[in-house]
């Protein structure tokens, strides 16, 4: 038997707490789907430093226990079942999680994304005390300092650039003999006399003590290895949105959902928000904006009427 | 002598400080530019319950000391200066202050709206004790309760529409015979049978002792008041974006900057967040959000790269 719902919220990161909370104040029945923790990559970060209104270092569990709460006041609960295959019917899509089948008028995605890792010895150890996966967000505390970047393509590239600025030094290790990133990324690279890049290599091991200090490499040509002091180091291979049950059903861009700044996807009745969407910032505070602004377009569509402030 | 700045923000309300916070840890050189206080209107606000990831009800001078440390702990000094007027001179924008002429490469606005008032007796008295200027933001709190929304054209109407279904009965106030709304909006109101419209009236005096209690309205074809019990009054008829000295140099809608979702005016190399941007949903965490897009963007302009997470 189908449960018969208004609206389905899938994902109880920032983003889908966020649609929960403007669709609860806008009197949306709903219910938000999440197979993990409240917070999703949230309970992954050490200190946040960009979240405007939050404490500079607040931890990511900290910000988890606040939605949590909130989520809590408002009376709303979690439903706690993975949805393992979506489909389309008219008007409607359905989902099948491990547990029952649900019947919506309309979705809000809101599924994340993980930063693709690398898997070498140290990297989930100095998560937070050197390693990162994001310039943007760590860039700044590594100002005046020396850091390593891992990959080849354009984030790799744009990392390093954006770190060139900060950093005192920047060194760009890549597997292979050249960069995959676009030709005016590379030039510009070339252009700045404090980046380096050291082709055919890969990281084996980071050490440190508390913090990290020191990362091996290895040639992938002759196997040799060499040690560089660094106080940082950005994995930047890529990201990878949690998207791939909507595939057949969605419009998407590398496995990102397309959608407008009102957060409409290609199907009239599905939103897309946080990670799991194409957008300009990947930040924790444009999550929680497209959030807000995903109930209330879900509200403008299901109740044939919208809200302009 | 002109002052020359790589980057100017303009304004330190949440959507300017978010900017400042985010072109600091990008490493722009910029000056911030506020005559009055941090904040903006924050400092009116009583209690703040969407703000994702604040504890709910958290008081909007609160929240403006928050954005002050983070200034603070960023070494982000205000120039307290009001810009009087600006101008475009090749790819700059020249901005004459109170005490200086600035010449910037790159200027970010964010000064913010302010909600039209009515000027009736006891606005000002029970703002946030039952007086309110956005259904969004407040209309959660009055749940199966009786409310007064004041205006006749969209906003309006639309607010009435969003409490609908939350309040038990909604009374629109209007001071002419017939609304100025769109016909679709006029339909869908008609067709709620727990909203009731009283023509050609105006609000004389709100009334209560701690929370509002009752309104009085003032009959403008035959002068008699009457008294209505209620416990919130919705102010709607709009919203005036503090954008005169951008008119002649910046496409605007209804006074509002035209931008795209990554920020860009008609003028290159000046971005635009906030509320004095035309936007779907005008929030704190929206404000927020746009401030951080508005200075990544700022700095792929001015530092000639991108970057994309």
């Amino acid at each position: 038997m189908r449960k018969e719902i208004e609206l389905a919220i899938i994902g109880a990161g920032i983003a889908g707490v966020a649609a929960s909370v403007y669709a609860k104040r806008s009197g949306l029945e709903f219910s938000i789907f999440e197979a993990k923790g409240v917070g999703g990559q949230l309970l992954l970060m050490e200190g946040i430093d960009n979240y405007i209104g939050l404490e500079t270092g607040t931890k990511g569990r900290e910000l988890a226990k606040n939605l949590i709460k909130t989520l809590k006041d408002l009376e709303i609960d979690i439903t706690n079942q993975e949805i393992l295959k979506v489909e389309l019917e008219e008007k409607k899509i359905i989902l099948y999680t491990t547990e029952c089948v649900y019947s919506a008028e309309g979705a809000i995605i809101a599924t994340g994304a993980n930063f693709a890792k690398l898997g070498f010895k140290g990297e989930a150890e100095f998560l937070g005390k050197g390693i990162s996966y994001c310039a943007v967000c760590d860039g700044f505390f590594f100002k005046g300092r020396d850091v390593v970047v891992v990959g080849g393509g354009n984030t790799a590239v744009e990392e390093a650039l954006y770190l060139a600025d900060i950093a005192d030094k920047v060194t760009l290790i890549h597997r292979r003999d050249q960069l995959r990133a676009m030709e005016y990324l590379k030039k510009k690279l070339l252009a700045k006399d404090n980046i380096e890049v050291i082709f055919d290599s890969i990281v084996k091991e980071v050490k440190g003590s508390n913090l990290l200090k020191e990362v091996v490499i290895e040639s992938t040509k002759n196997g040799k290895s060499q040690t560089l002091a660094t106080a940082g180091l950005f994995v930047a291979i890529g990201i990878k949105p949690n998207t791939e049950i909507f595939k057949s059903i969605i419009s998407q861009e590398k496995g990102f959902i397309v959608s407008d700044e009102e957060m409409r996807s290609s199907v009239d009745f599905i939103w897309a928000c946080g990670d799991c969407r194409q957008r300009p910032l990947k930040q924790l505070i444009t999550a929680a904006a497209e959030g807000a602004i995903a109930a209330l377009s879900a509200y403008k569509y299901l109740k044939g009427h919208y809200i302009s402030v």
